[in-house]
Order: structure tokens, then C-alpha cells, then sequence
């Protein structure tokens, strides 16, 4: 009887090391002072930052959806790194948390080495972008698991923050501004949908440049990165605004995530959202509003809710930004159901 | 033109509302005193514990590969989340870290409630029995990324220790003894090989009941699932054992393992191994002895460094584990191989 390799089932731990060989600078480039030793041991080692009096940590993991299917598509590897980077922080720095280490999940049939260090080039760099140090991952060969040149990513972020400084909501009450900062695009939600409305009913090809893109390919249109919020939202809370709440808009789009940070009784109204462009538009023609509005971020990545005396400010320390007043706090019955929370009053 | 939905493009967002529901009570019974708020805000919360001096904290992150299809197969998946919170929380506790909080992501094509549920149960059960929080998760449905009825799962755990207390394996020292805590099985690695060999090779069924394995089915022996040693880590250290270097014994087995832990010019030399029964006798039969070291754990799911002196407390301490002195720390060339650096001269 012939014995049988790791190899010849399908494993190739030298691949794995080799990529782990190609990370390890990447990772190196994202060190922030409170790492201990270097990615490669059992696990990662960061330290509680120094002067943070009582320090909650601050964690969330997310993945990119079938966002993915247009970079298997595409072949473009090197921004959905960006991507699982920002749903996750995005996530955390609702708190007022400042990131501090990101881990990552790589899931796939037969490892493709310059596919692998493609994705962690992107993680890495959106990484260093938003503060915080890659800390570890994991490369998994799963032969049988995914169709051939497909993965899946999965990423953790933890960050910190001093207790009394939590930004939870509790503190908003009616009258209070609600500030958008512009998302990139569809950012990393709805692409089961996206995907059936273009590519299939209304059957364009990834490389079709149609005329609301303004050049761009519809492939490079959906691959557009996450926007990473993390340094603009450090500049507003450094910057001595009181920031009540923040929303990262996400699956669920703004009436299933402002609620979220909204306390019992106070309800958002939206009298003004960016104008639509883009995939938006097209999408919009082929999908029903309601629909639309709980799936996309219809042009809002991110929310601060601030006191009206503080709308000048916020717009002050975001020179860079694109902000948007989109409404205000309104009183509203606590039994309203949780999206009707958000009523969409554009004139 | 007829309006597409979410729905129809393969997204439930009200099956993943539902598993949430579902999720909430059983993360609520992980509760430590450390956590603030709910799972279902934008992040989980957790304070860094009280009276631990200079924290630092210590991640991992990790998959269950391919015990997954084992899981498919047999339609059991109430204990392979045991096995992604062991594969994780068993790496942090080799520093000295207390387990903290666990998230996990759990990617399918399209939910199964009961599936999820069952392998959520799982995961908490599993965290409850570490003494860590289950603080989130993300479920994630991605409509043509997997087979029909399969997923994957992917956890993050984040521990913390003391910085004067990290165990490193700086202090380990010639003549130190080498500690084993067995291993239930094959825990989470090596599953391709296990597979090939024994479904493919052997052309077993995961319903035959093998002489080897004592009555139990394939299935179920091969889905054993992974030791949790926190418990038993935490009663040695809190013990006043004077621990060098902990390793735990998963992908690259023993000699893969060990040597992350020692450092340069030591190696391991092992004079006794447990006992080869159940499913590694029979991978032994068709797998190189080589290969078979480097891929499976060998009965061995972690070790303890310890001095001589040490040894009869750990065994004291331990009186429910089945501790077996594998061997000792010797001398050896800093040149030698990483892998080599570990000598099996069992007797």
C-alpha cells in the first residue's frame, strides 16, 4: 500500500510558509509602539496603551460579502483587503475607540501565493492608514472548500477606549445635527444584489464603461474601496467636539443602523442625502426605494450626531471631507419598530 | 422593468435577524464581569481587567479547516464550534493569558437557521468552559461562495496577561522537563490527510464502526472535538508552577510546534509519546512516520515546560488530566533546522 503525503491531499504547508515569509515585512510596516515581539509565535501581543484611565477594548469582526465575486471576477486582489479593513474598524471607532491591532482570516481551496500577499498588501496598508497594527492571521488551505481561484476573508479589530468616554448615543437628545461623511460607493454591503441587477438583469459585463460610471469600468466602479474613517473621526474627537453618537452605515443601510446608537424615544430626520450617481443611480432603476434605502448607504458612509453649535466645527477639522448636514434629532414613540426610526424627509 | 429584491438576490436579512435573536441568550450565558453592554451595537465591549499590572493583550485567530466536511457529512455541528474556540483560545493561553472574549465570523451561502444555531451553541459552550465571553460575531450569507449546506467558520480570541508574567520560553533552560497534556484526537488538523486516507485510501464510510476505534463510528471519532486546556493552564499557573514555555500542539505537530517556544540552541527531546490507539493507529498505517509527526498531533494537544523540580505539582495540580513527561530540554546546535530541533528517541 502506498502511503499517503499532506501535499498529495491537497496541503501545502511550504506555500503557507512562504506566504508568511511575504507578510511579515507587510505586517512589520503597520507595527505601532505598543506591540510586543513579532507576528509569527502562537499569538499576537499589543499592549494596553499607556494613560488610557479605565480602558474598555472595543472589538468587531465582518467579512466582504460577495464584493469578493467581483475581484475573483477581475482578478484584482489588492483592494479587498482594504475593504475587510474598513467594515471592521469603521465598526469599532463608534465608540470613540482608537483602533489599536487587526487580525485576518483567509479561507481557500489551494493557495495562490501572489493572490494571498495581493490581499494582505491591501489589509496591510489600510492597516498603517487607520492607526493600527496588523497583529496575526490565519492562511487556511481547505482542499474541496471553495471553487478554484475563490477565498473568503474574515477580519477582527480591537481597539480602546477610556470608559467615560464611550460614545454610545445616551447623550443625544431632539435637535441634535446629524453629520454625514461620504462613502467611496456601495463600500462592501448589498453585492448579492448589485450584482443581480447589473450583471444580470440589467446583463452588463465587468468591463462595460456605462455612461454613469464617467469612464470607469463597472468592474473597477464595484471594486472601489471602503472608505477608512478612522483618522477623520480621531480629528473630530481630538478636536474637542462633542460627538453623541456615530454610525457606521453598513448592511442594513441608514435606517438599520442609525437606530442603533439612537436612545428610546428620538428618532432621526433626513431632509437632505448626497446626490445619487454612480452604481447608485443604476441601481436605483431597477430596484424599489425602500429596498434600496435598507441595503445601500445611498452615498452616507458615516454619521456623527453633534450638537448644532458643533456643525461648524466638525466641518472646520474636515477640510478634506465631503460633509453633509443630513437632518436632525426628532422626538418619536418609543414603540415606533426600530427602521421606521429613520424617516427620510429630503425636499 | 420588474424590481429586484434583496431576497431574491439570495440575501435573508430576516434569517440573520432571527439567528441574532437566537444568538443572544446563548453569548448572555458567557457573560464575564468585564463586558459592558449587549451583542448588537456596532462592537463588543470589554474592559481591560482590574489589578493587572502593565496589561498586555494577547490574540489569535484561526479556522477548523477541513473537519468541516466531517461536520457536512454527518449533519453534526453542535460541537465543531468547540473546536474553533479550542483552536484559538489554546494558542493565546500558551503566553500566560487569561482568555478574555471570543467573536466569531460563520460564512454560508444560505443560512440554515438550525445550523447556525447549532454551531453558535457550540462556540458558547465552548467559550462558558474557557471562562471567556462570546462579545460578537458575523454571520454572513454569500449566495454562490459555498456548496449548498457548507460554510466556514473563522475565530478570534483576545486574552490578557500581566507583561512581567508572559511565558515566552526566554527562561527555558537545558534539562527542563516536557509535559503533555493529551490531545481527544486529532482536535482541528491534519484533516485533508485523515480524510484522503481513511475515506478515499481506506474507503471507509463515516458510518463504519473500525475495530481500532472501540465501537464508536468514524464520524464520530473523527469529529471528536477539540481539548480545551485553559481550565487546566490557568490551575497550573495560579499554582506557583514555575512555567517556562507553553506550547500548544496543532498545525506542523510536534516538531513544527515546540520549537516556536525554545530558545535558540535548545531543542526537545522526547523519550516518551502516548500510546498510538483509535484514529491514529490507522493513519499510521498508510502515512510516513515523518509526515504523520509534522501533521498530527500524536495524542499530544499541549505541553508545559516546567524545571524538574516542578514536575510532581503540575501532576498534583492536574488531577483529572492525563499528564505524561514526554522528555527534556537539551543542548543543540543554534544552526539546526527549526523542525529538527525536536529528537524522538522514544524508548
Amino acid at each position: 500500500m502506498g502511503q499517503i503525503t499532506y501535499r498529495e491531499a491537497g496541503v501545502d504547508i511550504d506555500a503557507g510558509d512562504a506566504l508568511v515569509d511575504r507578510i511579515k515585512p507587510l505586517a512589520a510596516a503597520t507595527r505601532i509602539p505598543e506591540v510586543l515581539g513579532d507576528v509569527g509565535g502562537f499569538a499576537g501581543l499589543c499592549a494596553v496603551p499607556d494613560g488610557v484611565d479605565q480602558p474598555v477594548l472595543v472589538s468587531g469582526t465582518d467579512g466582504v460579502g460577495t464584493k469578493l465575486k467581483i475581484a475573483f471576477a477581475t482578478g484584482k486582489h489588492d483592494t479587498i483587503g482594504v475593504d475587510l479593513v474598513g467594515m471592521c474598524v469603521n465598526d469599532v471607532i463608534t465608540t470613540g475607540a482608537r483602533p489599536l491591532f487587526f487580525l485576518d482570516y483567509f479561507g481557500t481551496g489551494k493557495l495562490a501565493l501572489g493572490v494571498g500577499e495581493a490581499v494582505i498588501k491591501g489589509i496591510a496598508g489600510a492597516c498603517a492608514e487607520s492607526g493600527c497594527a496588523l497583529l496575526g492571521g490565519e492562511t487556511a488551505e481547505l482542499p474541496g472548500m471553495y471553487a478554484d481561484g475563490e477565498y473568503d476573508l474574515a477580519g477582527f479589530a480591537v481597539g480602546v477606549v477610556s470608559k467615560p468616554r464611550i460614545v454610545d448615543g445616551r447623550r443625544v437628545v431632539v435637535g441634535d445635527r446629524l453629520l454625514a461623511l461620504a462613502s467611496s460607493g456601495l463600500h462592501s454591503n448589498g453585492y448579492s444584489l448589485a450584482r443581480k441587477v447589473l450583471l444580470e438583469a440589467m446583463a452588463l459585463s465587468l468591463d462595460d464603461r456605462p455612461a454613469e460610471l464617467g469612464g470607469a469600468t463597472l468592474g473597477d466602479a464595484l471594486l472601489t474601496p471602503t472608505r477608512l474613517y478612522a483618522r477623520a473621526v480621531r480629528a473630530v474627537l481630538d478636536g474637542g467636539v462633542d460627538v453623541r453618537a456615530m454610525c457606521h452605515v453598513t448592511g442594513g443601510g441608514l435606517p438599520g443602523n442609525l437606530p442603533r446608537v439612537l436612545p428610546d424615544g428620538l428618532g432621526a430626520r433626513l431632509t437632505r442625502l448626497p446626490e445619487r450617481s454612480g452604481l447608485l443611480s443604476m441601481l436605483a432603476r431597477r430596484v424599489e426605494e425602500a429596498e434600496l434605502r435598507r441595503v445601500f448607504n445611498l452615498g452616507v458612509g458615516f454619521v456623527f450626531v453633534v450638537p448644532p453649535a458643533d456643525v461648524s466645527r466638525v466641518v472646520e477639522l474636515l477640510p478634506a471631507e465631503d460633509v453633509l448636514e443630513l437632518g436632525e434629532i426628532v422626538e418619536m414613540d418609543a414603540a415606533t419598530p426600530f427602521e421606521e426610526r429613520v424617516v427620510f424627509a429630503e425636499t
